[in-house]
């Protein structure tokens, strides 16, 4: 379905960035799991812009608001339906260049699919905005899977040319990492590579420029036996995710385009004895096997394109007039968006990783406390 | 759905290694499309298979039986069942390793969701076989894409440490490469890149190892207007079906993983009028412009990890004992499954495209002679 | 999934009758659908109670606001949400009883689906108040129908023991009974039948019970080829929405029970040329034939229970103290849902029927007006 | 999905009744399910024609072919393919009519969506010889059930005139019921009726005429908690499933159209401690309270049109000369197919029951034994 995602749980997202609101509505949550309103406002605050010269200045409130499926602060069991409205919107920014396509953006594909009837009111619902809505939903997937102690962090890999170090490779120091990280505004390992980043992104945003990177995520604390050999394989279901955050136009797992250069010798993960469990020496495969978690961390990358939005002059055409044009575009943008895509890469994960707990273990498996 | 993929098309696959067959369920396609027999033989010729030192020795005849929906060689609108019968098994191969997990392979995992109930004779249902399945039913969704004008193609881009070249730039001359490609059996554009290619994975091979390498799909011909903004984007599609593909580790599309080291000004595509229609002066985006085709050829690129099965030995456990062990596979292998996934990969491509192209234009819309 | 119904036309529905709001996301209609606000508060109104004796006395304004997909009066091609606030709650009603469970509700079933923590408050997500987010839903479908020539007609076919006069056999004067039915707020074909129902219902009210009924619903104007045979069967996909209506426990289409009692030769219904057209003499199946509609209108009838909310005293258990107890039901209530009942079966009918509509014609099939 | 029920358990049809086989493929069984052949053949040997008068001549040896996710007679976790191979075909019988579309059947509404492309041999996908493929689907689920105490059987509660007596009230007579009606061929409550059942049947078969009935189904030991409050209600769930038996054209659960004359007072069932437990003393709602089940046996009935295939005349057209004709229809045929309905029935219940609980418990749930 075409904005709904999942089988045991599923999560539908909705709205437009000039709109009244975005939201979405989260189905297949147990009853009984508390809603925690400070955990939410700091996942949906590292999604948030900050006035720091790093992202757009266009800055929301973010609250989120329920307005079904939760009573005295706890699930209710029935569809959750939560929006995220709209306020800080400059719409006039916009009208000026209706007609000028931006390159990098949906607004050639829009008139192809919607005919000229879409709300082009900045970007629509194609917007990033809408992944307010996606972090706030996967707040709730979160935190069932925290409270079974499976850990989500991402980082800024790569970034405007400056490389972060990679996780570690045992799986104890990487959850430090993970715990660091989820205290983080501008989430890296190595404190001097996040500098030099931050360096780059304002320097681009100088030039009216912008940058783009490489989001990893690990994943501690996760069973060995979810996902399927195929259209369900852990990759498969992140991939779909993960390509759907706007800007995101790659993902590898493990060491993934790195096995282009490997050998079977050099790229399987041997397996040995733990004590009583079996564990793989390396991770070169990021913790799946046949589509299938293997126990291990979960690793993956995704590349994040350059925010097209920029404010250096650019060649494109006037859709209606039909005629090559300039462009030269105003309004809020970020000239990175890395800082603020991580929070919606964690809540993705959240949400693909939930829906495949839940169909192993079924809806109960999240409850969290009696009544 | 664990073994289904689609929403107006749908594909089941099923089936084991060395069980009685593989095979696949195919919904959603409308009446009166011809059966091609020799189309889809050649579809599965690509797949299979040859004695050329390049892949394993274990040779199927791998024809296709239509047990359902087929009727005087037509589609009759109903589900389609195909069955590809397994012949040419081994069983004894792996018997003797019965308990030793082969390192990069679905053994630990296979243990962990299954209990020690799978059949794993050949790697069971977590073997490439079944991808025989895929291919027949892809080879249907093809033959309707190709009737409409939109042709599939994949290349080897990289293996063993050799680089092909890319695609043509212009969609006229990848055409032709695609046209090309398509008669070939090791798919290379390069001829002396092909060479050493091949000089590669026999080395590998005779030293008892496996190369990895990155397959390159060109899809020309394309509507715009497919896709969606989120859940359903062509790159979430996409992606869901490649990672469906054993060994298939990463997916990038357009610039790719090269997007991270690019600026906005360098990452656009900018607009142009090219007649009375608008295309992008490059195509950095390969073809999606939020998730959605923008009529641009879509370019995409998969990461193939190395053939895990190896002669060379290996550092392993025994599952029942428990205990640290050393493997040493036999049965036969190939030292690179990229000439063959290849085939995996297009149909995998032609499967997505036709249903998102069937969710937009109705059932109706395959129909392609009366009766 | 639990509270989404679809596959090319999805909608979720959500809320609960004392939270903030009710409301649906509509997924799948094209863009450029006019959304006429008159014809929605039109469909609203007929699900609304009055201050007739007949209804609840909790009256809403039950207005429509839409809070994504709709842009200058148009949809725009991306997922609709719509709302309808909770403003009339009189909770208190309910607190006084909160451990009585009210036979024939679904009070026990919630608690052990939810384990206590539902929104019990006026039914939480059990109430017929969801069903307003029907209405809504569907109006957007039926418009889209209508306009194809597609009518849709529900009456009270029975209730409190009074029967109403069957649909007309032809579809001309069928069509025309649609029409009438459709301005009506009280829906019915015999008027005197009308009258001696209501006189019914009022005096059931005024006993403090309550009645149940049959309604009865035609489909004209259908085309012939909808629907498949078996899972997704016209039947199937009407049945599996009609069942979604709060207290409807039976649906039966064409002759439907009265099958039991006839012979193949006076069951079936012979066909017969009408011009260059296939027909059929009589309609005893209803429109459809194995699965599939066959062109003539579609009728079906489904059973409504008596409201199980009714002021008479009932025996029950007291939940929380486990054990038997004397229930005396407060607040406001409809001795008789079956005039409200009948806009939310029109609402169903017109989702169900755009869904498979959409799956053979697709998406642009709706389009209305250029632009 | 057209051909495909579920959410945690899904199941696909196929199959033409004179293609090479029907069958399905069950996807979502835990692995380790014991496959008890003899159970499967007792099941399928209900659902079998019988040389006594009663039925089709046309009978077949009904034996299933496992072709995948089944190994050492256990289930491997793995989608489960079954074959049931078609033998016993005479299709000159329909050759000799192709063009005379046969009354009650699905022959016109075929060539509305089929365009003419269909395989009318037999009925083609519309036959219910595909249900042979739904029964064997179903006894592997029922299997799953039983094993955790769920017990379902199907009488003829009504059928050439003839009534049989209903279920009992109470569920421990109720299940010795099921266990006898479990192993009939001819399932009835009271041997009188049954005989005069049979003995109608058989004087509808003797006139070449066919009669039709009623099935009604018990389900005992079901948890409550299971189902949703709206689209995925148990009566949604079942009633899907019932629809997408050929003939059945109503469905009812409890009261069922008996509602319609009942009053709030009289059509609630009052709750009643049992001890610790809360029942219902009685059980007009059929088990079901706001489509969730409350612990108390559910029961339904469908109402099966009498077999549109008869020897006696009939009016009808000829398709491709567009001219009324007339029908004299020729083949094997059963004068009443409920006594073979009634296993399908059961099929069905069981898999819409155990996807429900699958969604609850998840796929460990049905671990049956250790390995």
């Amino acid at each position: 379905m075409k904005n709904t995602f999942g089988t045991a749980i599923s999560v539908t997202i909705f709205g437009e960035s000039h709109g009244a609101a975005v939201g979405a509505v989260v189905d297949g949550l147990a009853a009984g799991i508390p809603i925690n309103r400070k955990y939410i406002a700091e996942q949906m605050s590292r999604r948030k812009a900050k006035s720091d010269g790093l992202s757009t200045t266009r800055i929301e409130a973010d609250s989120v608001e329920f307005v079904s499926g939760v009573y005295n602060d706890h699930t209710t069991g029935t569809a959750i339906t939560l929006l995220i409205h709209n306020r800080n919107t400059r719409s006039n920014d916009y009208a000026k260049m209706a007609d000028l396509l931006r390159p990098g953006h949906a607004d050639l594909t829009a008139y192809a699919k919607y005919g000229g009837w879409q709300d082009a009111r900045g970007g629509g619902h194609f917007s990033g905005r809408i992944t307010a809505a996606v972090v706030a939903a996967g707040a709730l997937c979160r935190s069932v899977l925290q409270a079974k102690g499976v850990e989500i962090a991402t980082h800024l890999r790569k970034c405007g040319g400056v490389e972060d170090l990679p996780f570690a490779q045992q799986e104890k120091e990487m959850l430090q990492q993970q715990q660091m990280l989820n205290k983080m505004d501008f989430a890296i390992i190595s404190e001097t590579a996040g500098q030099a980043m931050q360096q780059a992104i304002r320097q681009a945003g100088r030039e009216g420029d912008s940058v783009g990177g490489v989001l990893e995520t690990a994943v501690t604390g996760i069973d060995a036996g979810l996902g399927e050999p195929f259209f369900e394989s852990v990759e498969s279901v992140l991939a779909q995710l993960m390509f759907s955050i706007p800007a995101v136009k790659g993902i590898e797992f493990g060491e993934g385009f790195g096995f282009a250069d490997l050998q079977g010798s050099t790229a399987n993960d041997p397996f040995r004895m733990q004590g009583d469990t079996v564990v793989t020496a390396t991770n070169r495969n990021g913790g799946i096997n046949g589509g299938i978690t293997n126990g291990m961390p979960i690793v993956f990358r995704t590349v994040v394109k350059p925010t097209p939005s920029i404010y250096k002059e650019q060649q494109t055409v006037d859709y209606t007039n039909k005629q090559d044009a300039v462009l030269q575009i105003h309004g809020r943008h970020d000239p990175c968006i890395l800082p603020r895509a991580r929070a919606v890469q964690d809540a993705m994960c959240a949400i693909g990783l939930l829906d495949l707990y839940t169909q192993r273990f079924g809806t109960l498996w999240h409850t969290q406390e009696g009544k």
